[in-house]
């Protein structure tokens, strides 16, 4: 697989709107969108630095991944996000090689981008997910 | 404070040595460095992706920091750090809007940088540092 960059980092927080002021006002970074993913019951606050976003997310329903991440580890980094030129070739290419995945096709997640989740147990503890703009 | 990109994500791991295999063969990244910080008591191996470099952090000794984060959360993103210009002037700058801050003043990380830490309790639970190349 060819990973060009990190696209995004995923940082789960009990409130974007508490979290707004220190990544506004204290690292001076600007939140360009604030966008709600129904489908992981999260709503997420986009931030850009250099050619990594940061992508902030707020648990919409109590059973959301990210309510329950947060109450078994508190608030922090939940994901690291890598861009691939496609994501279904990467996922085979890892498969192939024994790595579990969460998603064995892309889905569509913020952004509109195509993502796909490896399992941690495959990736060092580190959720990890892949993704690509999605051809126009 | 003016951030320029993420500068390194910092993941916890056991073993360098065991986690190499993932890094390199499932991601594809080469590991162009590893370097021991006797400072901080850890082993590191980097790999750069895009702007951002990643940095594993095996833990030397017992009582290092990395250690006591394994043991208590598990191997996983330890920390983000920022490249600013001027460590000092950004140290002030946060200090004077209440940030707390773990290094008041920067110091020799791996690679040479200026590093200093800001504590996680101000920075929505993300463990974060601000570094910058030194002047030659």
């Amino acid at each position: 697989m060819e990973i060009s960059h990190i696209e995004h980092l995923g940082i789960a927080v009990k409130s974007i709107e508490a979290a707004l002021p220190y990544y506004e006002n204290v690292l001076g970074l600007k939140c360009y969108n604030i966008e709600e993913v129904a489908d992981q019951k999260v709503k997420t606050a986009f931030f850009k630095v250099g050619q990594t976003k940061i992508e902030l997310l707020e648990p919409t329903s109590e059973d959301s991944t990210i309510a329950k991440f947060i109450e078994k580890r508190g608030e922090g980094i939940h994901h690291i996000a890598f861009s691939v030129n496609g994501v279904q070739v990467a996922l085979d290419e890892v498969a192939a090689k024994g790595v579990q995945l969460i998603d064995k096709a892309p889905r569509k997640g913020a952004e509109g981008l195509n993502i796909a989740f490896l399992h941690p147990k495959s990736t060092c503890s580190v959720l990890t997910e892949l993704c690509e703009q999605p051809a126009k």
